[in-house]
Formats: C-alpha cells, sequence, structure tokens
C-alpha cells in the first residue's frame, strides 16, 4: 500500500460534553517537530475509560468540557516523518503509544514518564484521542508491529503494555504463584504476561464462567469463579484450595477495582507478597489493611505504562510468548462509533476494535 | 557489676487470662543451645500490644488463652553464655532482640525472618516475654549497647528498630520529604529516623499539640496539628501549606493506625511516592485507593524488624544520630506491673519502662 | 524401592593428599539433629573443581591437607530423616544442596548464605563431599526432584542452579540479549536459562565449534566460534555482527574465566550492560577497565547460589522449560572414579557422572 | 547586579589542536528554544579531563580535532531566559549542569540520561565548553545555588555531584565501611558525601600524606597512607589494621583510576562488597577478578552523574552537610587561563578556578 492511497481529510469522531457523538472532518495534522511522526489510524480498541467519559463525562479530575475526540489503543501507518524522526519510515505499520510526555521534568528525567504532569493522553481531557483518520506523535512513541501481527490486533499492544507494566510492577514474577482478578482484556493479558514472565501458577479470577474460559487460553493454569455471596475471606479459602495455593499467592493483579476482588486478593496474599492494582475503580474502598501490615505485603498502584513497557510488549508478540489471537471479539466500522460505545457498554464480547475512517478492513486484518 | 550479684529466682509478672497480672516465681531458664545466652533483664518497655492483650486477651489471631509473661522492649545485662554464643560476654550490656526465629525456613533463608511463621516472639501468645529477673536468646538477638546509653534507654532500642525498619522500607531518603503520623514513641523515632536518613523535610503530625513539641526535639522539621473536624482532602491542604509540601511528600510514615491519618497521608503523598503503615490499626479501613492507581504510589506494610535494623539502631546510637533522651518519662518498679500498664492506658508521657525485679535504678540508669 | 534394599556399609572414595584416590569403608552418617536427613548418593557429577583438586591439590586458599572425598553435584534417595525434617519424606528422590550454612551469622540472617564463612560445602577442604555412599544434610538441602527427571540427571541440578544464580544476579532479561562465553555444563546452561527468563537473544561463544552445537540445543540462538587470533575488540565485532547486536549486549555471562573471554565479553557490553562472571579463572586478570566505566556498566561476581535459586532450578526442570537431556554424555560407575577424573580432565563430552556405590544403574536412569 | 550590567560581548578561551590557548570573541549565545537559559559564567573548576585535552590532545575516543573551549564545572548568573524556561528568573545565581541529553532516546527516558549517546556535554569534543563569558543551557540544567554558596563554590557542585552519582551507584550508605582512594577535589568530596549519606567508617587513601590531612576536614573518618613499595595485599592488610576493618570495607570508592590503588582497593572489600569506579584510568588494568567472584563483590562503573545527582547536591550543601570550604586553593582570572591549565598540570593545590571574563571577584566570593 503507498502513502499516496491514504485520504486527504481527517474525518474524526467527536464527543459532545452532555455524551453525544457527531462526525467532523479535521485539518490533517502536520509535523511539528522535526521529530514528528503523523500516522493513519487502522484500528483503534475500546477502553472502559472512553465508554466513562462518554456515559459520564469525567473521570476523577479529567472532565469532558469541550468536544473531544476519543480512542487511544491504535495501531496505523506511518504516511509522513519529520527528517529526525529516528528508527520510523513512512509505510511503517506501528502501535501508537498515545501518551505525550514532556520528557524534560524530573518525573521524566528519571525515568518515570507516565507521572509527567504535562502529559498529553490521548482522549484524556483535554487532550484529542485517535478516533480520526490520522494522528500526530514523536517518532517514540511509534513501535513498529511484528509482520504477523495484523493491524487490527495491533491495536492491542496498547492493553497489552498496561499488563505488561503490572506484571513488571510485582517483581520477578520466575516460579511464583499469581492470581490475577477480572478476566476482560487486560486480565486477561495480565494472566498472559504473568505467565510468559514464568509464573508456575496463574489463577484467572472472575465472576462470569464464561469468561475463565478465555483465561485457561490466555496463560491461567486454573480458574475460579467468585461468589457474590461468599465474604472476601471465604472466597480467599476456596480460591486457595482451588488452585493449590494454601500459603497463599506471592502475587496478586487486580484488573477489575472492585472492593470484593481486591479484599479477596488481599486475603490471597502470602507472606510478604505483592498486590498490584491495575484497573481503577471507585475512590475509597474498604480494605484489609492489617492483612498488609502482618504479612509485610505491598500494594502498588499501576499507571499505564512507562519506559521499555511498548517494546518489551512488541516482544512478547514478537516471539510469540504472548498470543492476541481471539480477544478481539467485535468490530466495528468508523461510521458505528456510537454502536461500538454501546456494544462495550453492555459488557458483549471481550474486546471491540473500531476500523479508521475508510479503511479497508481487509488490509487491516492481513499480516505484513 | 559481677555475675554474681544477680538474683538466684526469677520471678516473672504474670497476665492471666481475663486480663489479672500476678506475681510468680519462674524456674531460671538454663542455656539449652551452646548459642545461648542468659540475660537478666534490667528495664522493659511497655508498648501498645502489650496493653492491647492486658485490656482486649487478644490482637488479630493471637488470643491469650494460658497464663502469659508480657513484655518485649527490653535491656539487660549477659549473665551466662554457651560455648558458642558468638560476639557475647558474660557482663555485656545488651538490647534484646525479642524475636527468636527458625532461621531454616524459607522466609528465614531468604533474609526475612520477621516472616518467619515459626518465629518465637516475646509476648506473642504463646510466648512467654521478657517482664521477668531472666530471659533466654540466641547471640544473634543480643546487642551491645554504646557506653553513652543506659540500660533503661536500651529499651528503647526495640521501637527504634521499628523505626528503622519503617524507614527502610520507605527507600532512599536523601532530600526527600517525609510526613510521619502520630508523634508517640514509635512516631518520634521514625521522625528521628527519617532525619538521620537525610530527609530534608519531615513533618510530625498529631492531633495533640503537646506531642508535637516532642517531634521537634526528635528531628521533625515541621509539625501540623490534624483537625478532627476536617476532610482528609482538607487535612492534607493544610498540612502541605504548613510544611511547604505542594507537590505532596515523597514519603509518609504512619505511626497510627487510624483512618483519618491514613487517608490524609495517601492525600499528601507526590506522584510515585512510598507510603509505609508502622502502626497497627482495625483490621479494615476505608482507603483512597484511587489516589494510590492515579499517582502510581506505593503501600507497604511494615512488620517489625529485619536484617540489620537493630545493628543499625544501635549504630544511630552510637553516632550520637539519633537520640533518645527524654522518650522514656515515666519510670516504675517491678512491684508496680499493674500501675504501670494502667498509666500506659491512660496515655500518659510518651513511654514507660518498668525495671527488672529488684533492679538498682542507679545501675539501670547509669551509662557503662 | 524400599529402605531396606539400601547398603549397610558407607563406601567412600578418598582423595589422599599428593592427588591419589583410594577406597575406604567409612562410618554410615548418623542423623545429628532432628533436622537432619541421610541420603543414599545415587548419582555425582564432576565439576572442573573436583578436577582441580585431584591435580593441583588447592583452589585459593582451600587447600587439601587431609584425606578428603570430592563430589558435590549428587542426587539420591533419603534413607532416613529426622523426626523435624521438614518437607521430606524417607524415599524421597532428591537433589542434594551441596553447602551447608551456619544460618546464624549476618550473611545468612540476610538471605546471603552462600557467603556464610562457617559454611561448610561438600568437596571443599576440610570437609567431605558426596563420593560416597551416604551424605548427611538438613532437610533445607534436600529438593524433592521432578517425577520425569531420573537420579542421574537429577546431579545436574547443581550445575543448573549455578545457571540460575548467575542469571539472577543479571537483573531482569525479559527481551534482552545475552552473551554467554564457554559452552561447557554451566555456560550451556546460561544459556537455558536465559532463554527461559525470556532473554530475546542468547549467544553461545567458544573456542570449539562442536560444544557450539550443544548450545543451539540448549536455548542460543546464535552462536559465535572465538578466534585465538583476533584481538578481544576484532572478536567483539565479529561477534555482533554474528548476532545483531551492533548497540552490544545487555548482559554477558562469562563461565569460562578466560582472560580473552571476558575481554571480548567487556568490549561486547552495551551502555549500561551488566556482566556476571559465573567462572572462576586465574586470580589476576588484565580487563578494560576504562570500558566498564565509559558504559557505566557493572561487573558481577557470582559464587555459588544462594536462596531460591535450588528451588527455581528445580521448577525449570518440572515445567519443562529448562531441559538436561544430552548434558550427560559419560557415565561412570563407582569403581571407576579415578578414569572418570582422568576423562573430564581430558576434557572429554560435556558432563561425566559417577554412580554412587553398588547403584543400580537402570534405577538411577528412570523417572519416578 | 541587575543584567544591564553584563558584558555585551561573548569572551572565550579557545583551545586549538596541538594544545595552545587563545581568546577570541564568539557570537553572545541566543535562545535557541522557549526553554534554553543564558547564563554568565562567573567561575569555571579545571578538572584533569580539561588538563589532559590540552595536553593529549584527546580522552579515549573523544580528539580535539578542531578549535575548542574548555571548562565545564561551573556556575553562573542567569541573563536571559525563554518563556517557557520553568523554574529559572533572571539573575539567578546557579550552578551548570554541563551535559545536554537529547532526551528521547530509550536511554534518556529510562532515567539514564548519562548514557545518551547523543548527549552534548561542555568541552567534550566536539561540544564546546564554559570558558567563555556566556553558556546557553536548557532549563533543567540550571540549579539554584544556596544562598551561602558563592558563585566561586559554585563551580564545585559539578564535581560534587560525580561524587553523588558515585556513592548513590553503592547503595545504602547508613552504617557502612567506605574506603575511598585519591584525595584529590573528587576522593574528598565521595568522603564527604559518603559521611553524609550515613557511612559509620570513612578511610581516605592518598600516597600524599598532606592531602590526608584535608581528607579528614571533608568526612574521613581514618585515613590510610598507602606505600609505593608495598604490594596490594599488604596495603590492604595495613590498611584494615589502620581503620579497624578486619573483615573487608562494604564499599569502595576509587577517585584514582590507578592500577594499585584499586588492587588494593577490591583486596579490601569484605564478602558482597561494591566497589564504584569514579575515576578514570588507563584503558586496561590488572585486577584481581577471583577476589571478586569469591566474594560475590560487584565492580561499577560510575559515568558522570544522571537525575536528580545536581539536585542533591546542592541539597547536601544547603543543608550544610557537605561542606565545600578550602577545595577551591588557587583562583585565576579569566587573563590567565594557560597558568591555570599549568598549575594544575603540576598537581598543585587542590582545585583551582577561573573566573569568567570580566568577573568582579568579590561578587563571585559572596554570598547572596
Amino acid at each position: 500500500m503507498s502513502s499516496s492511497t491514504h485520504p486527504t481529510v481527517n474525518k474524526a469522531s467527536v464527543l459532545r460534553p452532555g455524551g453525544s457523538f457527531y462526525y467532523e472532518d479535521r485539518e490533517v495534522p502536520a509535523l511539528e517537530s522535526d521529530r514528528d511522526v503523523i500516522v493513519r489510524v487502522m484500528a483503534t480498541g475500546l477502553c472502559g475509560s472512553d465508554v466513562h467519559y462518554w456515559q459520564h463525562g469525567r473521570i476523577g479530575r479529567y472532565v469532558v468540557e469541550q468536544p473531544i475526540i476519543l480512542g487511544h489503543e491504535s495501531a496505523g501507518i506511518v504516511v509522513s516523518r519529520g527528517a529526525n524522526a529516528v528508527g520510523v519510515e513512512v509505510g511503517d505499520r506501528v502501535a501508537i503509544e498515545p501518551g505525550i510526555a514532556c520528557n524534560t521534568c524530573t518525573a521524566c528525567r528519571s525515568g518515570r514518564y507516565n507521572l509527567c504532569k504535562d502529559m498529553r493522553f490521548a482522549a484524556t481531557p483535554p487532550y484529542d484521542g485517535t478516533l480520526a483518520t490520522y494522528y500526530r506523535v514523536p517518532a517514540e512513541c511509534c513501535y513498529k508491529l511484528p509482520g504477523h501481527i495484523s493491524l487490527r490486533d495491533g491495536a492491542m499492544v496498547e492493553p497489552l503494555s498496561v499488563a505488561v507494566h503490572g506484571c513488571r510492577l510485582a517483581g520477578d514474577l520466575q516460579d511464583k504463584s499469581v492470581i490475577v482478578f477480572g478476566a476482560g482484556p487486560v486480565g486477561l493479558l495480565c494472566c498472559a504476561v504473568a505467565r510468559a514472565f514464568g509464573a508456575s501458577t496463574v489463577v484467572a479470577v472472575d465472576i462470569v464462567a464464561a469468561r475463565l474460559e478465555s483465561a485457561r487460553k490466555h496463560g491461567a493454569t486454573h480458574t475460579y469463579q467468585m461468589s457474590a455471596e461468599k465474604s472476601p475471606e471465604l472466597n480467599a479459602d476456596a480460591l486457595a484450595a482451588t488452585a493449590g495455593v494454601s500459603d497463599g499467592a506471592n502475587v496478586v493483579l487486580d484488573a477489575t477495582g472492585a472492593e470484593p476482588c481486591i479484599n479477596c486478593g488481599i486475603h490471597s496474599l502470602a507472606q510478604g507478597g505483592t498486590f498490584v492494582q491495575v484497573g481503577l475503580g471507585r475512590p475509597n474502598l474498604s480494605l484489609p489493611v492489617a492483612q498488609l501490615c502482618d504479612k509485610e505485603a505491598v500494594f502498588k498502584g499501576s499507571f499505564r505504562y512507562g519506559p521499555g513497557d511498548y517494546k518489551l510488549a512488541i516482544a512478547l508478540l514478537d516471539s510469540r510468548r504472548v498470543q492476541v489471537d481471539g480477544l478481539v471479539t467485535n468490530e466495528f466500522s468508523f461510521s458505528q462509533v456510537e454502536e461500538a460505545f454501546q456494544h462495550v457498554a453492555g459488557r458483549g464480547g471481550i474486546k471491540s476494535v473500531i476500523y479508521g475512517p475508510d479503511v479497508d478492513v481487509e488490509v487491516a486484518n492481513q499480516s505484513a
């Protein structure tokens, strides 16, 4: 596919404050610096946060006050590059890291750019996201996809990077026992990454049996169906019995943000264990803090992804140590944005993807 | 003082299940292994946990089901030693590390003996504590006191080790901003240790103004009097304004276990900050978990002390980088055990010490 | 096999100072503590250090001054156990960790028992090794073999633990490039472990082409045949070109101790890379120290193995992420001890194993 | 002092390839980006590397092929700033971090900007240094001096940051024993920083007795005069006896790059110790590698400074935990550049400083 075939307009799906979508032609983004790259967006996965902005108009302190383009899990094709966009060529099939850090503040210079206060993150107000024909990023935010990964599946690199980040925060996982709460896209990918990182036991937990089936295909060695009737302690006991982790798990990753899950998870931790909170839930939750003290456990918040996470996510795909096959269960054309959001809001399937404007679906689904 | 002057009986103060104390002559402990040491207990500080066992008969899963000797913050004089008690001599003035680990389980062999499941910890049921004439420990649990530290103040090495452990869990403190909640003995010592470890700002927080005065003498550079009327957020704002930490503190150490303090503390954390829970409170607490995620913060339970903590506590005293002067505010003879417990229960003074049976107070108060 | 079938004598192969072997019946070891275990030694791998003691009578400060039993890479069957030998049962097929640490010194209590100064290590003077019918160890030194690993191959757990320790010292290996110098048993196992730990590139280096063939079977993704004619720099350039690591390797593991290899390795390191010295060579070597500074690289000595290494080695075998098939190339009966040493001294094969006295080879070669 | 009083010309001292200096008027640097800052250079310390370029025309792969301005240890006054130069104001008295990183490569984004391959480092060919009236840096390279530090002493922040970086690489220094080889400016500052970081023992080592006197004033608790006649082992034994570190030192910092020092240092390391190579010496050195293995020690190259080092250096000065008084022993006006270089080449004094062109020495020597 030559770059000459790309559209000359930049169609965008825009969310109005209040919660309705409309389509608009925006200016085609131009290179602002010689390190910039313009990517034609081929596929965008929908994330819970996108749906949350649509339904509630805000997440914490981020409020939709102006029309905003949503979408941040995207893959595409490079259509132009600045003279100094090192490592990126026109025509490259790339995953887009959707956060543009300032690179000069203390957090950025210390290797924690995900904590940059000047971060311009796609689809986090007031910054536009990727549900458009084109998106501009600096070269360091473009990562070449392995040849065998389609552009559609390339949209999965973003949630995979979330999982990679969470698993890395958990420390060395070789021969460790890991419990993952939530078998949605991020939870499934946490299972897969934990297993690829050497965990000997990976227990997927969800309240929906069907999701646990998927977990078996993505690295879980055991599954446990949480019971809404049981207390966290009883769920923890039943889980331990099922998975054979009677001394508790070395690591718990929570991808739900739900109080019962987090409570069960802390009760399930081994002495000296590590809990990583990957998903975000309600602002305040009741936790068994005494358990954390008694076990000298560590509870870590995990925020997006940072240095090396995208690169490692790509490497896991490249070496086929992690598979994303089967994660994209629902596909929508760009004319179906609202339909796609409704579908996700209804909790259908695992991951829904919206193709970019005027995208040839066949191209988006083939390997390089 | 020659060892010949030590008593031939082993008087003990024993807590009956139900909560009353009585005195009893116990057998003088004998060396069981060639690495054992018998210490004459000269002074024992009272800890909140001692008082809790007296008042409530249990702490979590530890229940006073048999008569038990309380006390675990002790210093004394070595009166006999096994042939292989390396580094300990009869007559040594020592601080006693009151937890006897198995030394062979996975936790012990991995350098986390505080997580040993077979730990025999003084005054944690069913193991007797140190409120007696004599106490037996293996050589590795005896630490020589610096000459300028009296045996009375030597009892402070235990809470100092708790503070050292908590501060070490917080990571590198050089030029960091630290907030310490609670200006009781452990909180004050956390202030002192954080400052000795290079923190540039140490904010002591308490609801009692008088305690904050003490904090100024033990390393706090700023103080903040919590208001029971304010929300955690408003307390955090006022605290930040007082202490000049508008971007939040790098580290928070909580020595209260109280929900309002922990909430205020988490709101006071900087991006990427670390919270260490040193004190133990109610089993379940409501926490602003979303804050921990958003800031990618770490919340760590701190449990007692582990490898190197006692040694470092002693070194801080030896080099006078930490002072314990003024911490012992109340002294009791061994005949006043119940009175001492009542005093501590009434939250009087900072630290109360009970001298061992038949101890010459003058000896216990002098330097070597 | 019931324990009643085990021999009642303890035959040993003893090295005389001066370098000749003789056979001797030693007392059958008895349980000294209730945590002790007596293992019937079924197979023992020979290590370069065994041969070195035989040929040179010393390694550094360790000198053969009294008759000594060599051998320390062993697997066997538990024939008796103390009442408190937790986790070990009579009849268990086990790998023996051959170093008995004091468990109470500062190094042991800090999680670095391999640095224990009172370590009693098998076949390191003056401590006897495992070339005998029976060997006594405490329970924590026995590790159950996976069912599919024969006792013969169980002797490989020791060198595998050396490789595990070295690779763990190298830090996170996910998606890293690793060069391993030396394709003998430890080098091959370093390749296998590095690959299991997620290294994307593993370059095996040796001067003997045939060994590089083996490396391909044990995890190496690339091989490089060192040229004795080339300078370290030129070898490094050629290696980088062969393996596609033009910016240098993130990690180098040296299992040779040879000056040309270590020099080539340091020249091959990437900026910020880590070098782990697994093998031991001559006391003094000329190194390109300026390279280490310029790259801010880290050079680590690796000494035996420590907490968790045996357990992880077993887990890697259990999950078949590491294979030891094909490593044992030469097998000797206990009557052929000297022949076995001569064979190893002549650098024949990869790993030579000596079966224990009166061992039924068929039993030693079958899975559980 | 108002900015209007600053010169309108940019005088520079330029080194010709071949080794002679000349003065030249260069264009006054202009702000290139809105984050840039122009600093009037008030004082510049001379470093061994400056002298080495003058005498030898190269350091490793960095060759003086074009005329170059030397000097990189500088403090000055901000005379202009871009609109977005966060945290910097005109008139600020600042220490200049002389390395301008790309901020976008993998090393920079990972928190290791000192390993940036596109680093433009002052006075490292082909980049000009600070021996001129003006120097341009981005805002993140300007650090406000504490009020009590003169601009002259502010030039010491650069070598202090080198010491801070080396000491941080050594890990936690609380209660550790540290040996510092070399009592020149960097070695003395390593002593001071190690002590400020909590080392209980700091042994300064040099061959010149007079320098050891200075070390006592900068944090050394012990000194040892190396003997050129003794072997590294004998020097290590004598050093250990002098300083009371019979089990070896936890940390050795070498600021000499000299083979006998590094050898003595490795022999002086404790089991599990850490060696940090701060100074740079000849490309190849003979080292007792077997010692590093046997002790499982770590040898780290230290390269310049990275995230947080300048900030921490300033904080150490601000809190007066490190003093630089007395380090500047020789002062030269800008007309005496060659004289200053000759003085340093002759190894006179501790640190020589050259004032910027037309600098009022009184201003450069006063506090704010």
